[in-house]
C-alpha cells in the first residue's frame, strides 16, 4: 500500500447533511481528511466503483472505502474511541441511533430534502424553479421538529442524553444545511437555539462554517458563533 | 412494574419490511413476543405516544418502548448476544450496517416501497388503483439489486461476510414482503435464490411465513421451503 492510498479522503457534497455528519465526526475526533467535492448528480465515473450505491459520502480510510453515513460514523466511533460519541449502555445507544434515524429519515423527508431540493439543488442542477408550496410545507414541518427537540432538551443536556453523541452531530448536520440558506426559525425555541449555538462553537464545526457553495450565498449569521 | 408491563410486545404491520426485520431478529434470538397488528395509516391514538415519530415498528421490551428498526435490532444484538448477529471487527460491522442501509434506504426506495405501495397498500388503504409503470420500474430495479447481491455472494457465504448477520435478516425482510405477492424473479440468480431458501428455512422465519393478510393472498410458493 503506497502513501497515497493511506491518505484519509472524503468524497462529499458541501450541502449534503449525510456528508456533513461524517465531516463533523471526523473533525471531532481530530482525524485529518482531504475533501473531494463531487457533483454526484452528474454520475462521476468513479463514484459507482467507490460505492456501488452511487451515493455520497464515501470515505477512503486506512485503505478501505466506507459508505453510508451512519455506518461510517459508527465505524469511526468504534475505531477512534477518543472522544467517544456513543454512551455506555445499550439503552442509551438505542436512543442515539433512534435519533440519528429520526433526522436521517423523518426530518430529512419532511424538512431537509424538500427545502434543499427546492431552494438549492434545483438551482445548482439547473433543473427548474422552486415550488413555494413545497418550501412552505417544509418550513411548517420544521416547527414541529423544533418543538419535539425542545421537549427532549428540557430533560437532557444533549439530544440523546447527558453526553454529546452522534445524534447531536447528525441533527446539527441537517440544521447547518438549512441554516446556510437561513431556513431555521431559531426564535421558536431558546433551548434548541442554545443547543445549536453550543455545538456550532466547537472547533469541529469550523470547516463546515467556512463552506462557500458557488452561486449559493450563506445567510449573514451562518458562520457567526453568537447568532443572537 | 406489573407483569403486564413486562410482556415483550411488538406493534407492527404484517407486510412492512421494517417490522419484519425486527420480528425475524426477535425469533432468531428466541425472544417470545406478543404481536399487535396496527393500521398505522389510520393514526391509531396511542401510536404517537409510543413512538413520537408515529411509525412502526415499536417494541415494548423490558419496560421500555423502542423505535426505529435498525436501532431496535442493534439493541437486541447487544443485549441478547446469543446468537450474535454482528461480526467481531469494526470493518465487518461496517459492512453489516452498510448493507442494512442499502436495503432500508436504496432497495426500499427503488423496489419495496413503490411495488408494495402500488400492489398492496393502495388496496388495503382503498386509496386508488395500481400504477403499472411504477410497478414495472420497481421490477426492473430489483434485477440490478439481485445482480449486485450475486456479486457479493460469489465471494461470501452470507451477504455481509461468512457469518449470518443483521444484514441477511434485513435483506430477507424486504424480499419476503415482495415474495408474498410473488414479485421476485428468483430465476435470475441461483445464488440469491439459494441464499433466500437457506434463510427462509430457519425456524425464525416460520411465523413470518404463516402471515395471512386479509384481502391479499400470498403467492403459492410463499411458504414453501423448497421453492424449486
Amino acid at each position: 500500500m503506497n502513501n497515497n492510498t493511506q491518505t484519509t479522503r472524503l468524497y462529499h457534497s458541501m450541502l449534503s447533511p449525510f456528508c456533513r455528519k461524517v465531516r463533523l465526526v471526523l473533525a471531532e475526533k481530530k482525524i485529518e481528511v482531504e475533501l473531494v467535492e463531487e457533483r454526484y448528480w452528474e454520475s462521476p465515473p468513479d463514484l459507482k466503483r467507490r460505492n456501488p450505491a452511487g451515493k455520497l459520502p464515501v470515505l477512503r480510510y486506512r485503505g478501505n472505502m466506507l459508505a453510508e453515513s451512519q455506518a461510517i460514523i459508527e465505524y469511526l466511533d468504534e475505531t477512534v474511541p477518543n472522544p467517544s460519541l456513543m454512551p455506555q449502555t445499550p439503552m442509551e445507544r438505542h436512543e442515539v441511533r433512534r435519533l440519528c434515524a429520526w433526522f436521517d429519515d423523518k426530518f430529512n423527508a419532511e424538512v431537509t430534502r424538500p427545502i434543499m431540493e427546492e431552494r438549492v439543488w434545483k438551482k445548482i442542477m439547473r433543473s427548474g424553479y422552486p415550488d413555494s408550496r413545497v418550501v412552505k410545507d417544509g418550513l411548517r414541518a420544521i416547527k414541529e421538529h423544533i418543538d419535539y427537540l425542545t421537549s427532549l432538551l428540557e430533560a437532557r443536556r444533549w439530544l440523546a442524553g447527558n453526553t454529546l453523541s452522534l445524534a447531536d452531530f447528525t441533527a446539527a448536520a441537517h440544521f447547518s444545511c438549512l441554516d446556510y440558506i437561513s431556513d431555521v426559525d431559531w426564535d421558536r425555541s431558546e433551548m434548541v437555539r442554545d443547543w445549536y449555538a453550543t455545538i456550532k462553537s466547537r472547533p469541529a464545526f469550523r470547516p463546515v462554517l467556512a463552506d462557500q457553495v458557488p452561486g449559493i450565498h450563506p445567510s449573514p449569521h451562518y458562520a457567526e458563533l453568537d447568532f443572537g
